[in-house]
C-alpha cells in the first residue's frame, strides 16, 4: 500500500521553469521523495526525456519493486559474472550518471552539488564541466518542505506510532529502571505499532541527564520525584514523526514543576505564533519571551523547532536565525526547553502543520504529565 | 566508565610527522575518536599549542562532561542572552574554527576536506586559504581503521548486546508474527543488555523479503518453513557491532538449506583467508569461490565486508575494488549472501579481527539455524 505519490513531477515543472534539460539528484531522502524507493547510494537523472534511477547492485531488486516513474538501472564497479540485470553500467556512481546524462544528450543540467562531500562534488563537477548550470540544493529542500496532503496523512501516522510508544513509557514507569531498560519498552510499543525505522536514536534521560538536549539512554535508574525525558520518533510510509514529553515519577519538587509549567506555557505560546506569512523566527520569539518572563531563558539553549518531513530535520527552521517565511503545508516541531546543568531538563515537543487559515497540530498525546 | 581512551595522541603525531602545526577535524565520528565526545556539529582544532573542541550552544554541557584532552567552547549564531558559558564564540561553525585557528597561530594546516559537504567545504577553503595544506580524510580514516585493544574490548561488548537480540529472537519465533513485531523483540532485547543506540536500522526479513540486501521490517507475517533473516547491531561505549543470521522457521525446503549451506560455507572461506598481509581483496574472491562452484556467484550482489568501529561501515572494504591490504588490529565483517530475487536469500555475518598471526572471531552466536 503506497500512501505518499513520489513528486518526480514536481521536479520536472522546476526544470522546465528553470530552462534547464534535465537535473542530477542525490541524497538518500531526496532520491525518495521524487522516486519513492529509500537506499543508499541512489542518484536520479531526470530530464524532459525521462527519468533513470542509479542504483547499486545490491539494491536493484528493490528499487525496481519500489521505485515509480523511472527507469532502474544498477552500476556496479565490479558487475558479478553471470548476472542478469537489465541496463547494467560497470563503474562508479559518477560513470553512471555521466553515461545516462550522454544518452539523454543533456546539455544544461541542475545538480544538488553543495550537499554532496567535497572530494565526490569536485568530481561530479568536473564529469558534468559546462552542462552543470545550477545548484539545486535550496531548490529542492524549499520543494520538500511544502507538503502535500499525502504526506502529511503519512506524518500523522507516524505521529499515531510514536504516541503508542509514550503510552507505552506511561504505562511502564517504575522505580529503579534504567533509562536503556525504558527506551527498549517504547521502542518496542513502537515496533508493534507498525514503526518501520525511528526517526533517529531515541532519547530517554532522567533528571540530571535530561539537562542534555541530546543524550543517549544510560544505565541510570529511576527515582522517585524525577523526570522523565522521552523523545522519539518513528519511520511510517517513508515520513517521520518527532515528539517529546517530559513526564513526572511521582510527585516532582516545586522547583522542576515550576519549569515543566513554564516550558509548557511556552511551548503554547510558540504553536499559537504559527500561521502563514509569519516569519520563522516569530515563534522562536513568543516562546523565548514567556520563557524570559519566569528567568528561565538562559537555559533554553536552542532554536525553537525546525521542519520535519523525509529527514527528521528539514527546512524550515524555527530560530531566530531564520530568514524564511512560514507557509501552508510546511510542518514543524515545536520544541522550547529548559536544561539546569547538573539538576534537571524539561522539553516539550509537538508537530504542527502550517494551515492557510492558521496550523494545526498533528500530535495528540496529553502534554501535562508532571 | 569510560572503556575507549579518546585518541587525540595518534593526530598529534601525525601532525608532528607530516610538519604541520595543526588540524581541523570534523565530522561526528571522528570526532569522538580523538575527543570521547559524540554529538552534532563538533569540530575539533587540535595543535601543538593545544586542542580545542567547538561545539554547538546546546552541546557544551555534554560535551565539557565527555570530552577528554580539549578546551570545549560553544558556538552559536546567536548566543542567548543572560547566557554563562565560557568561551563562547558568536557566528557559525566557520567562524568559531578561523578564530581558534588564528589564536592558536596556526599557519599549516590539514583538515578532512573532502569528507564536508561542498557547500560548507568551499566556505571552509576560503576562511583557511593558504593555511590549508593537507586533506586528511583517508589519513583518519586509516588511523581509524587500525584498532586498539580498548576498541576492540569495547567491540566485543556491543557484540555481546547484539547477540542477547538475536537469542530472544530464535526464543521468540512463532507462526504469524510480524517482520516489525520481530524487530522490536529482537530490539528491546538489545536495550536490556545495554545498548546505547543501534549501529543502524534493523534489519528482518522473512523468506523473499530477504532476498533484499537493504530493507526495513513490514507486516509481512512468518509462516512455516519460511527463512527468517535478522541484521542487527548495538553501540556500546561508542563503538559499534554488526552481526547477521539467517535461521529456519519450520523445516525449510531443500533449495532454502543448499543455498544457507553454501553461504555458511562461504562464510567459513571468507574468515579463513583473513591474515595479516593479505589484500583485502582476497577474502571476497575466496568466497566468491564456493558460491561459483555451487553456480550460486550470480547471487551474490555485494561485497564480502567491510571495517567495523565508531561507525558500522568504515575501512578497509573487503571486495573485488579494494586495494588494501590488512593489518593487524582491522576488524572487519565478513557476510556473504545469496539474494534470489522474489523467492528466498540468505546471508550470515561475523566480526572478525586481524591478529598478529591471523584473525579472532569477536562474534560467537551459532551459525547453523536453519
Amino acid at each position: 500500500m503506497r500512501v505518499v505519490r513520489p513528486k518526480l513531477s514536481k521536479l520536472l515543472s522546476f526544470i522546465e521553469e528553470k530552462g534547464l534539460d534535465g537535473a542530477v539528484v542525490v541524497g538518500i531522502s531526496n532520491v525518495q521523495y521524487f522516486t519513492g524507493f529509500r537506499g543508499g547510494g541512489a542518484i536520479l537523472v531526470a530530464s524532459r526525456e525521462g527519468a533513470t534511477l542509479l542504483v547499486p547492485q545490491l539494491e536493484y531488486s528493490k528499487a525496481s519493486a519500489d521505485a515509480v516513474g523511472v527507469e532502474v538501472r544498477p552500476y556496479y564497479r565490479y558487475p558479478v559474472p553471470g548476472i542478469t540485470m537489465p541496463g547494467l553500467i560497470e563503474g562508479t556512481w559518477l560513470d553512471a550518471v555521466a553515461k545516462v546524462v550522454e544518452e539523454y544528450g543533456l546539455s544544461r543540467l541542475g545538480a544538488n552539488i553543495s550537499s554532496i562531500p567535497y572530494g565526490e562534488a569536485a568530481k561530479l563537477k568536473e564529469k558534468l564541466g559546462d552542462r552543470l548550470a545550477l545548484d539545486l540544493s535550496s531548490d529542492i529542500s524549499r520543494m520538500r518542505s511544502i507538503k502535500e496532503d499525502d504526506e502529511v496523512e503519512a506524518m500523522v501516522a507516524a505521529a499515531r506510532v510514536a504516541e503508542a510508544g509514550l503510552r507505552a513509557a506511561v504505562d511502564a514507569l517504575a522505580e529503579g529502571m534504567g533509562e536503556v531498560e525504558l527506551a527498549g519498552v517504547v521502542e518496542e510499543a513502537m515496533r508493534r505499532a507498525g514503526a518501520e525505522e525511528y526517526s533517529f536514536p531515541t532519547i530517554v534521560a532522567f533528571e540530571e541527564n535530561a539537562a542534555y538536549p541530546h543524550t543517549s539512554p544510560t544505565g541510570r535508574r529511576l527515582g522517585k520525584g524525577e523526570v522523565v525525558l522521552i523523545d522519539l520518533g518513528a519511520r511510517l510510509h517513508g515520513y517521520c514523526s518527532d515528539i517529546t514529553r517530559t513526564m513526572a515519577f511521582g510527585q516532582l519538587p516545586e522547583r522542576s514543576r515550576e519549569i515543566a509549567e513554564a516550558v509548557l506555557e511556552a511551548q503554547l505560546a510558540g504553536i499559537d505564533a504559527i500561521a502563514p506569512g509569519v516569519k520563522a523566527e516569530e515563534p522562536d520569539a513568543a516562546a523565548r519571551s514567556i520563557l524570559e518572563k519566569r528567568g528561565l531563558a538562559k537555559y533554553f539553549i536552542h532554536s525553537l523547532g525546525h521542519g520535519v518531513g523525509i529527514d527528521v530535520h528539514e527546512a524550515p527552521r524555527l530560530s531566530r536565525a531564520s530568514e524564511e517565511e512560514l507557509e501552508p503545508g510546511m510542518v514543524v516541531t515545536v520544541e522550547p526547553g529548559v536544561y539546569v546543568a547538573g539538576a534537571v531538563g524539561v522539553r516539550i515537543e509537538d508537530m504542527v502543520l502550517v494551515t492557510k487559515k492558521g496550523r494545526r497540530l498533528l500530535t495528540s498525546f496529553e502534554r501535562n504529565l508532571f
